[in-house]
């Protein structure tokens, strides 16, 4: 086969590490949580390469940051790749920057290379992935929550849009209308160990998973620990211990890739001397299927009323947000399989366990992830590492699947 | 029989009443945290009672209200009643402050109605009983903690003292020796339901139950609750989780009066989305035998350290403070014992599960304690109460076993 079409893998490394710098925390880790000074200032970094690469630069009035080249047929709708700038607090230096560097490192690699694609091709950094997807949900027309909710960062979300350079009064005007985009990919760290375990190097997402959270608090009677015999007692963290193992086995009794979490739980009043009378905690239920969800939640709130009847205390179950699962676009998959096999890497099909903006995506145009290997699978942690070699692998197959959708659409 | 010698109960009702609008909160409670205002204010008004009663009023060092009345022989040692007037915060009216004021009424009442016992009275009003039962371990030559910790109120204990009028620079002074106090009495409130269940009056309290902590800690791996398989988890609540579970098993698989209780558990990071990779958790133990505490410990221990290795994670134990059990004279239990039976009220014999300043005391001098019910054995509470009928029968009952002591002591 002919020498393929590859990235200029040193560039990419440095800018990654260049962006690493802003938001450098003493942990080794990276903080831009969404709207703070370091996120500004990575968006300014991030457009300013972008007008290097020849791409035209505008922010939306969701404060998404754009870089657009213009295809060959004007009449064609632009194929959008990128991801996310902003990041947890002492996160990792991969999580959603190598989507955006990447698909600059893609628009770069055309422009030298003098490649012009059919469609236009946009780079995107979109605003407060890890705040709730927020940027995209509103270029996707689902953003629904309030404009006075307050960020990780202290700003309120109409306040954070303002400071991006967005317009919180305007917001329509960032809608994308279902039609208006060819296609979206979009490149990420996998965040988990299955590539790992597989030994595999490109992960090809076959969807996103839906999200189910709910609240759920037992009460009891908080009495005095020394005064209170065992029998007398109405131990509000007993039940909810009893029921966060209930949680692990109801989830891990039926075979598939669900998974169930307590990730929070508070004691209430939390004194050592204290017996607690109330226990609140988080549930979340995750499946490409919402079904699965619904039958794991069924035999879990029949397992916690069974529970907190056995302890004496009442049990409440409040729903939370719910995510809807996504599935990625089939056609989209295909050009990421065979664009890894034809650089001789090993693609590994899956579900993406976490949310990403692909999911808002998917909901206006047929859209596509691939992931690349996490180290131990860690995230959202100054330990976040992605080997150099997969970095560059995932950008060159980023490239190798906008120029095959590019071709493929084109077909029709 | 002839009529028995009794306090005016409705005095004493109203003074309990009274002393409850100091630090009286919203919720019905009061909040008379020690060395707060409410707590200087209450004290005061103490004082002025002592002083209205024709006690002989001081501030000991340690920032103790002390109120003395002679007795017929000088050489004798004086007998000590009382409790203390802090309070948790929104707690109750008559858990501490019962114990001062019914001393109190006993003195009043020696002094109405002429009665000369031959040991001086001392009637005492403890500081902080509720943060540690400091000013009785100051007394009892016990204390050992930082004058710069800080209480509840927001004082460092150093404050506090000179806050009550003592001086932290002399606490030596506050010591009482071995010998130098006859005996000492104190009424208070059981904070549980075992009177209740008895159908008894007024509890003899046979000693105080040792207490002893631990600080509890299961270490995982945080990790991303969307893209890591169940199998793949090293979740450090689902292991508290089983070991609060565990605990509860092992205290109650062997019969007795021990307790053991997980009163606080604190999650991290605590994201609803992000596995718990640590777990911190307290456990306290409490008997009036230290060695069943030794034994429940060692099969809590073994199962904790069972259910980390099957989970994935860590755990230590951290042994914190250990309160030594302590037995109450069997003279003064006879003789509070036979005090209810001549007042026609049924007594029971009962280990106290909480702490009190009578466990110091005891380490200095022949001690005793007597108890009246709760309803339903709330405590700490606003809901706390205390039927008027039995606020009056424990001053009762507390007034003839002071005379009984006076008298069986001074028989030698």
């Amino acid at each position: 086969m002919p020498d393929a079409l590859t990235v200029d893998g040193h560039r990419l490394l440095a800018d990654l590490g260049r962006l690493a710098q802003l938001g450098a925390a003493d942990s080794g880790g990276v903080s831009r949580v969404a709207y703070g000074d370091a996120d500004l200032a990575a968006r300014d970094l991030v457009r300013a390469w972008m007008r290097d690469a020849g791409l035209a630069v505008r922010v939306d009035a969701a404060g998404n940051s754009f870089g657009r080249r213009d295809g060959r047929t004007p009449s064609l709708a632009p194929i959008l790749i990128g991801s996310h700038t902003d990041t947890v607090p002492d996160g990792g230096r991969f999580d959603g920057a190598l989507g955006v560097l990447a698909a600059l490192e893609v628009a770069r690699t055309l422009r030298d290379r003098r490649i012009e694609l059919a469609h236009p091709l946009e780079v995107v950094d979109f605003q407060n992935e890890e705040g709730g997807l927020i940027g995209s949900k509103i270029v996707a027309g689902r953003f629904d929550a309030a404009l006075s909710l307050v960020a990780a960062s202290g700003y309120t979300l109409g306040d954070g849009i303002r400071r991006l350079g967005g317009d919180p009064a305007r917001l329509d005007d960032a809608r994308r209308a279902p039609g208006s985009i060819a296609a979206y990919l979009e490149l990420h760290i996998e965040q988990g160990r299955i590539l790992e375990e597989a030994n595999a190097d490109i992960g090809v997402v076959e969807g996103l998973v839906g999200i189910q959270y709910w609240e759920v608090v037992f009460e009891g009677v908080a009495s005095h620990a020394g005064t209170t015999p065992m029998l007398g007692r109405r131990d509000a963290l007993l039940a909810a211990a009893r029921f966060v193992d209930a949680v692990n086995r109801v989830v891990t009794s039926i075979p598939g890739r669900h998974v169930g979490t307590v990730g929070r739980l508070a004691v209430f009043p939390g004194g050592a001397n204290v017996i607690p009378g109330k226990a609140v905690l988080t549930l979340e239920l995750r499946d490409l299927d919402l079904d699965v969800v619904a039958r794991l939640f069924e035999r879990i709130e029949r397992e916690g009323r069974a529970i907190a009847n056995a302890a004496g205390t009442s049990v409440t179950f409040t729903p939370g947000l719910t995510n809807e699962p996504s599935l990625t676009d089939e056609r989209v998959q295909r050009a990421v399989t065979r664009a890894a096999e034809s650089l001789g890497l090993r693609p590994h099909t899956m579900p993406s366990g976490a949310g990403h903006d692909a999911q808002n995506m998917a909901t206006i145009c047929p859209s596509g992830m691939l992931f690349v290997p996490s180290v131990n699978g860690i995230s959202h942690s100054p330990a976040e590492f992605t080997r150099d070699e997969d970095v560059v692998n995932g950008a060159n197959v980023l490239l190798a699947a906008v120029l095959a959708v590019d071709a493929d659409l084109t077909r029709g």
